[in-house]
């Protein structure tokens, strides 16, 4: 019997979309049937990066949106390094909250600079590296927002920014999926969980 | 009577070239001739910086090249865009210690990098900014290294890699100024530091 192949499997969306939830039922599933799975993040998913998500989501003050696009891209270059690649090798499921297509969404077109440059910075900071799936939890602003008001959760730099900003950063993300539909999986983040859930798990099913 | 321009001002070269003497003294000179002079670093010159140094040069254990060199290339950004445009803005004279030939001289020529990359990254990050005059402070790295020890120096993480190390670093910084010479002025480190200050202030005579 030869060892798995390591599959990479990111979740994106925006605040409120439901990403953690699906991120944990999804690695229970697969640990269910035997699949060594590791949960990671970005910003943050390295000691490294922990240092720089604290800079980019905590800093009081503006940082200069090039600044800002490549401290995450710093982030990603070192997590991919150091966390991703050696669980792929190890042929375990990574499972992530957010990658390189939340920087496109939200500093591409939410921001000023634009979304190719950003891309092209993400993959050079990773040499290339795209995972084998993303699944899409598509919300509409407002809808998400009124989650997150219901968690009384505390907002962050990026959650406390406008609706405005959020529905592009939305829309920014199905241009996306539709550029690259072999990639993502786009559900109704607005479904039932368990329901949402059932879908991922097809779709994994066929990388398996 | 027209406010005067501002002029950007960078030295570069090993540590223990004595670029900390040479600002200081051509700050002293310009602050007499009645400039407004800024002083300022990289990496660290802006609040920002401060913490994306501490990272750089400080953090336990190895952190990705790519990721390193987009970290140097992150203080890069906020640092021109909120601390060097606007002092020359004002007609500041902005005297800092390191930009971006440190940048392709340590990490392109030093590290696994490729120099071109790490140019096109830093020039990226601020628009292309480029001073008006690199003093390029050249010393043999064993020289550099006497004079650290003389010191009793603490050694960051850079100053700890090995001599062979800095002697390929020393010939990138060469190199850099041999394909810019409109831009550098190279001088011999070893020489002594007032004598060295009046070939400093010879050119920049030329830029006031």
């Amino acid at each position: 019997m030869t060892a798995p192949e390591g599959i990479w499997i990111t979740f994106e969306g925006g605040d409120g979309s439901g990403k953690s939830t699906q991120a944990a039922l999804l690695a229970s599933w697969l640990g269910e049937r035997g699949r060594a799975v590791l949960q990671t993040r970005e910003p943050g998913g390295s000691e490294v990066g922990v240092l720089i998500r604290d800079i980019v989501l905590h800093h009081r003050g503006d940082i200069a949106p090039r600044a800002e696009a490549l401290l995450y891209a710093a982030d990603r270059a070192h997590h991919v390094e150091t966390v991703v690649r050696p669980a792929l090798e190890r042929g375990e499921v990574v499972i992530q909250d957010r990658y390189l297509d939340s920087s496109v969404a939200y500093q591409g077109a939410g921001r000023v600079l634009d979304a190719i440059e950003v891309r092209d910075l993400s993959l050079w900071a990773t040499g290339g590296a795209l995972p084998n799936l993303t699944v899409l939890l598509d919300i509409e602003p407002a809808q998400a927002r009124r989650r997150l008001d219901a968690d009384d959760k505390p907002f962050d730099r990026l959650e406390a920014e406008k609706e405005e900003f959020h529905t592009r950063v939305r829309e920014a993300f199905l241009a996306l999926a539709a550029a690259e539909p072999q990639r993502f999986l786009v559900v109704d983040a607005t479904a039932d969980p368990e329901d949402i859930a059932v879908l991922v798990r097809a779709r994994v099913s066929t990388l398996l």
